[in-house]
């Protein structure tokens, strides 16, 4: 990697490269996907009319699917493919489910139901990764919880949101001059099937169907840092989020993934680790943890060592925290906005 | 206002107020705009060919008009109106400039001239509040830099940029149960002609085309709160930035300019002041400093009593300091990314 000079905005675009609505090839991309759509909301009894209903406006997308993967689906009577709209669809059975919780509970049966099937069949190779961790799927503003298997979520591509905390340590007896914020940084397991030997955020991961931001962050915190919840609830920042649509590229599943789309928000927290308090590896993900400055972050980040949507929150970071602004860096303000996605859904 | 509860999403909505791409009325509402272009970039030897062009792929949008605006603005021939297209633009001429800079310097010229003009014959209304003050238009991606009199941006609704500063105090001999922060909050002057009366940032501010984010911050802290620029330069941090579609409503300039397109883009920096540094109105623009707990900013935001744009600014400071969190507000996700707009230009 040596020589190697990426810009912020190179590793944005690594993270986020699918194409914005005003751009050029965006018309031709997203003709080529299916929508992926859930009926819009439950309306209690004025709904009656729009049981089994086809008409476009009663229907949200939820996700992109690739066409290849539409193809690859044995795809159950639970859902509606139109090869003419590019459109999968759940419409709502004409009899059954009387309230918005129950009908979140058929279309996650029916989701549950379709990935079962493609994974027995061994048609998705995506599938083949199940981890038995539902996702709940965004975009719904109804209030009902459609929940979906993880290894489903590049299938549909439907937005997952997951947690990353930035940890770092104020050295003490430095002089007033020296800069005093250390950044906690650790490298990816070389066995690790996802960007091994990669650096990471300090710790990170989805959030499940069952668990708030603040329960995923302080269970991967034990899990891959080996961090006293205590310690982590009480200390633990809330700093914003960072979102952007992921093309997946070979580094993040091999060749049978590439291509598919990961739209994805991760909430940050910002955590110091006060004199005592280390991050020891305890899963097997990490092979150790780096303790960095600011300037040595920037190097690696530059040199591309970074897992892309890590970068992205190290970036976000080192905004925050003062050291990337508008006197020392050109694309400052494009980069603020692409590190916020507006997402659709 | 008493009663009245705004979520942080009205906030966000009435500042950015402008449609996105993929919603029903952007459709409807751009087609009754007109796009101000500029020649896309100066390209040296190879530039021959492109003079005097209308070719749409060459030039790059940097504002959107309003069609009624294009009326008033008595065209002078620097500038070529098709009202088949609905752009307005300056073409190079034929002859003359030959380098970057000096392309720059004729756009800026030509722009400079119709808005006087426009003036002198009072056919813009907002042009009666000229300013003396010069903006960079941005969106020029080969480093050329055009000006504009500030009163001209929401004639051209073009993206400007200010800085806005979030000042803050910690109270010193509070329980360690009690949370030490405290926001500095200006109310403006009831005689001010925009927003009066209303709460602001602590200081803010438009950055001109002569200066950089740290000279406008340095410059607006002593102007606004009488504050000494060597303690705002070694005390201020750069914290991200904020990005918005304003459509313009009464309150930020009367009836004649409702409806007027505003794109912005504030820089945002923490200050803070330390025992014995108080910032004190100057300018006769800010009736008083209010020094207000976290609780009480949010009540005073869901009362809509802050400047829509400050509104913004404040929600930023909650949520990067762990005030507005995805636990306690259900919009959490939507709003991080309306905060940071991404806009075209």
């Amino acid at each position: 990697m040596a020589g190697a000079t990426k810009t912020y905005l190179d590793l944005i675009q690594e993270c986020d490269g699918f194409p914005f609505p005003d751009q050029k090839n965006y018309a031709r991309i997203t003709s080529q996907l299916y929508q992926f759509r859930l009926k819009k909301v439950w309306r209690g009894d004025d709904d009656e009319s729009d049981r089994g209903s086809a008409n476009p406006d009663s229907y949200v997308t939820v996700g992109w699917m690739l066409a290849s993967v539409v193809d690859q689906v044995p795809w159950t009577d639970k859902f509606r493919v139109d090869h003419g709209a590019q459109t999968v669809s759940i419409p709502w059975p004409t009899e059954g489910p009387g309230s918005a919780l129950e009908h979140g509970s058929f279309e996650s049966q029916a989701i549950l139901e379709q990935l079962q099937l493609a994974r027995k069949l061994d048609r998705v190779p995506i599938l083949r990764k199940w981890r038995n961790e539902s996702y709940r799927i965004l975009g719904l503003s109804d209030g009902r919880e459609v929940r979906m298997e993880r290894a489903g979520s590049a299938v549909f591509g439907i937005n997952t949101v997951g947690v990353h905390v930035l940890g770092f340590s104020r050295i003490e007896g430095l002089k007033e001059s020296e800069d005093n914020l250390r950044l906690w940084i650790p490298r990816r397991s070389p066995t690790k099937q996802t960007y091994p030997n990669m650096l990471d955020n300090t710790i990170g991961g989805g959030m499940t169907a069952e668990e708030d931001a603040v329960g995923c962050l302080v269970r991967e915190a034990y899990e891959e840092a080996s961090l006293p919840p205590d310690y982590v609830k009480a200390h633990a920042r809330a700093a914003g989020a960072i979102s952007y649509f992921l093309v997946r590229d070979e580094r993040a599943g091999g060749p049978e993934e590439v291509g598919l789309l990961q739209p994805s928000t991760q909430i940050l927290y910002d955590l110091e680790l006060k004199a005592g308090v280390v991050p020891k590896p305890s899963d097997g993900e990490v092979a150790e943890f780096l303790l960095w400055t600011p300037a040595q972050t920037i190097a690696g980040l530059k040199e591309g060592r970074f897992k892309p949507n890590s970068s992205l929150a190290w970036i976000d970071f080192l905004i925050r925290h003062g050291y990337v602004t508008a006197q020392n860096e050109p694309d400052y303000l494009e980069l603020v906005s692409r590190l916020h996605r507006r997402l659709h859904f």
